[in-house]
């Protein structure tokens, strides 16, 4: 996707990248045993871009109306402790964000792929829907990946904010 | 695809939707574990869009051949209290649901993907096959979904029948 | 995929269709636990197809390299008694099955995917390969699915033997 | 992929080959259960193939930087015994690897898909990059799979090693 100077401006600011996880973290797949647990699926590829965000100082933190402890044992291996789960109103949830942290609206970045992410897209800095997102949430973002949610789209997203802010060359170099 | 002026008709008069499971509301792979436990895989997308039909006022409910602790726990998730399953000749449900509810065939809405939903999707009112529904399946249906079941079937199903009976809009009012 | 005379002729005779379980009636994943349990997945529409071919009279087979108590669920589940598995050496079974039933050779359909499945599928009447298969095996059948093996590859077996013998329209009276 | 005689070279000398596993022995799914267990997915074509390899002289190894009960568990069923889990420089095993077996560097293979692959794979004697892998991975690589990880790249791998080699045929004499 061609990156206007806009959109490169709302980039350059980011300081926290917030994420919804089932069809953005995830396929979007609702898996369910007969105990009923919940088993969830995630990329490792997206979890090493978010790595290289959080040690190049970018915060990461997540915002989903569900909650499984799956997602937390996730969480817990990539060291993201920023978690909000079981949240109905996630516009809610970045006031705050944004009171405890003192960033502005526009230093954080949300992606997600459904309706109740439309809110919380609106109010921050850098809105982006995944490539599987709903038609409604591509409309409120300004940019859409074209990795599918769990399928690397969080891996995307992570490249795009290092590069443009100038830090993937530090971020990769101590893999060459 | 395109909808012509009867089976918008067929839509709008529509007060209930049933649903078989495997391969409309999963992939319909049939998943065991060593313990010979069952795992079922849902679509988030596919809960939004029941949920949203729900609170629209059009009933939900499950007509399945099959039975698991899995499905059970995924309707107690989406608040889907119709469930008829391990049943083996789904149209004898339907009386049961049309004397219980006072409904008539022609409001409810029917979506299968295999040989045995056919009898009962050619007594309802508007029956639907999924994309990866038999040839036997499409043959009967007034509409076939462009999503694969497991994969946006049931939520394409789901604003289809709201955006026909004029109730899309409200529906995703909250969400913007 | 077009049938010659020849290959009806085969299929005209079969009484029995002996079936590989990795890659064939699933998608070739070995799916493991942290605690050493095995998960496998089948489709709903393949089981569909084996009860169709066992009410119908075709008996059908299971014969495997290796075992997990999730395909026993599933042989369970469809009603499948003939089951070998942990067989190293298929071709060997194949000559206890015909001293068992009776049956001959030609009578005989092995579907398979990989190098192990080659001798006893030059051994039966009616060798199968799945799309999915290895070139070696794909050269050895008579018939190569248009679908893979788990998503479909054996309803199709199944539908073309009772079609081809005439038995299909009885099969699916039923439903219709 | 068109393979140049300096790449064949590479290929004839080769001993042992090792594997990353997420995203190379597997499609990179991180799948977790709510009892944050870890599930993971392996291809039964691969397996055959790693067989056949260690069957005709070549070693296989792992080296990886997560660890999982469900790699043990594959890695037990294949009778791969050569594995390095939790580590973090991978580049660093090579040497432990090359001391206790007497091999040259010149006589390993590397699969990886991702950055912290690329200096393990700098040091090998025939580098190689999945279908999937990260475009840094693939400039670093000799070889580039058609197949994706833990969907036949290192079936795909294992034949080309035997065949350059010319070990295929008598490889697979045994199936014939």
């Amino acid at each position: 996707m061609m990156i206007s100077q806009d959109i490169k401006k709302q980039i350059h600011v980011i300081k926290m990248l917030l994420l919804d996880v089932d069809g953005v973290l995830t396929r979007g797949s609702i898996i369910y045993t007969d105990k009923a647990e919940e088993v969830k699926i995630f990329s490792v590829k997206d979890g090493l871009g978010l790595r290289l965000l959080m040690d190049a100082g970018i915060q990461v933190g997540i915002v989903t109306g569900r909650t499984s402890k799956a997602l937390l044992t996730r969480c817990d291996n990539l060291g993201i402790t920023l978690i909000f789960d079981g949240i109905h109103h996630k516009e809610d949830v970045l006031d705050t964000i944004i009171q405890k942290t003192g960033l502005g609206y526009h230093e954080i970045a949300f992606a997600g792929d459904d309706l109740p992410d439309i809110r919380i897209m609106k109010k921050t800095g850098f809105p982006i829907a995944v490539a599987n997102a709903c038609p409604e949430v591509r409309s409120a973002a300004s940019y859409i990946t074209s990795a599918q949610g769990g399928d690397g789209a969080v891996r995307e997203i992570s490249e795009l904010i290092l590069k443009t802010q100038g830090l993937w060359d530090k971020a990769i170099h101590q893999f060459l």
